[in-house]
């Protein structure tokens, strides 16, 4: 994956294969279309002096900050047409595109069309996750992994207890910040009057309105399911799924990981 | 560690070492040390019927919430007043003290009396970080661990670039955020004038007040290092420390994790 001119050149003669990162409207990387930069990077790695040029590929992060499905079809859309123009632009100068790969969870749950696109990156899709759910992406029921979390502290009188899942079980992404979206570190799964309102390292802290709502409720060594703010984040911390049919442990899955 | 009634009754015969976990201001876990119930677990891990009572233990967090050393050794002289106190409380009633354990790293780094206090645990104590430089807990040339990134992303005209250090690498944590401290994902070593603004999963995001700042600057494939906002849950990550002397690796040592 190149957006460099630089770095285009150093591929000559690699034998490597290179997708070109284009700025679809997300502004973080990729180069700008309209750009002559992008035409000489293109043409570069178009010429496949000793590198292989599969195509053109962008990610649409700018469709996490929308609301709702309609939103993200839009973000969606304008990736779609971004892309496809690019590719023809290409195209009228003699360069091969031989692919054209696009993607962000929001957009590939909310997307209409995708004529002209060959390929499709939604990571986050597996699994969906508190965020994908509040931004209108999935329904609650559609997320696919929580984290078992065991109460480990809970005094007597208090409206909060505290859970063996900090920020090294889900992460610490805070969810999306925008709109009027409810702001927690995390959902209890079939809880909803629970809120997880802050994670330090080790501990999550899981709040209730009142002592009452608590009263009984949640003791030391009582376990709960926690739906992660960011999936992706969370999967990583763990070397293994326990992965469930029917509330039981069918199999266990290694999680690949290693840095 | 117990701050349970019920946790404390299933110790008995266990044969384990228990130490009594209690709240010295934080709120967040561990018995509130003036109430009944306190000394109701207490009893019931002094009598020791088959289990080691070692000791009280506190961990006083709020110290994160300071802004210099005074008041981090303020929380620090509270949190050792409220442990002693509550030691000699439980000794009034024959009940055995044998450690008085406390510590978070701002209040190790800042306080001036440990008189009854046998043990202390500040965690981040060994590497430090940026926030623990924003809080006046340490200085700059004090903190012991970096991110190596490398510069992925940098189009022309930008004001800025993209590395390959995200929240994958440097954690979520988005560091203090009380008082007047300056909002940033993490601190470039060496480049005060660079803000480590936003993390993505994989991708770092470091601007400059403008481009002309950056210009012929942090080219694809430099390196640079980034100061964590939290070594606990960037450490975390990784699978292996180079040890740096002089600014050359020379060891090597395995980061234990596995969960």
């Amino acid at each position: 994956m190149v957006d460099d001119l630089g770095a285009a050149k150093a591929l000559r003669r690699s034998g490597l294969h290179a997708w070109l990162k284009v700025d679809c409207g997300y502004h973080r990387a990729g180069v700008a279309p309209e750009s002559a930069y992008a035409l000489e990077v293109a043409k570069e790695l178009g010429e496949e002096r000793g590198v292989f040029f599969d195509g053109i590929l962008s990610h649409s992060g700018h469709a996490y900050r929308t609301t709702n499905r309609d939103e993200a079809a839009e973000v969606a859309e304008s990736e779609r047409l971004v892309m496809v123009r690019f590719g023809q632009r290409l195209a009228t100068v003699g360069i091969p595109v031989r692919g054209i790969s696009v993607g962000s969870t929001p957009a590939m749950a909310a997307v209409r069309d995708l004529t002209g696109v060959t390929e499709a990156r939604p990571g986050n899709y597996v699994f969906y996750d508190r965020t994908m759910v509040l931004i209108g992406a999935c329904r609650p029921t559609d997320v696919g992994v929580t984290v078992l979390a065991t109460v480990v502290s809970h005094q007597p009188g208090a409206s909060h207890f505290i859970v063996d899942a900090g920020a090294l079980a889900l992460s610490k992404d805070p969810g999306p910040g925008h709109g009027d979206l409810p702001q927690a570190m995390g959902a209890v799964q079939r809880h909803p009057e629970l809120t997880v309102a802050t994670l330090s390292q080790e501990h999550g802290l899981i709040r209730a309105a009142s002592p009452a709502e608590l009263e009984g409720r949640f003791r030391v060594g009582e376990r709960l399911e926690i739906v992660p703010n960011h999936s992706c984040l969370t999967v990583a911390h763990f070397d293994v799924y326990h992965v469930l049919r029917g509330g039981r442990v069918v199999e266990r899955w290694p999680i690949a990981r290693g840095r």
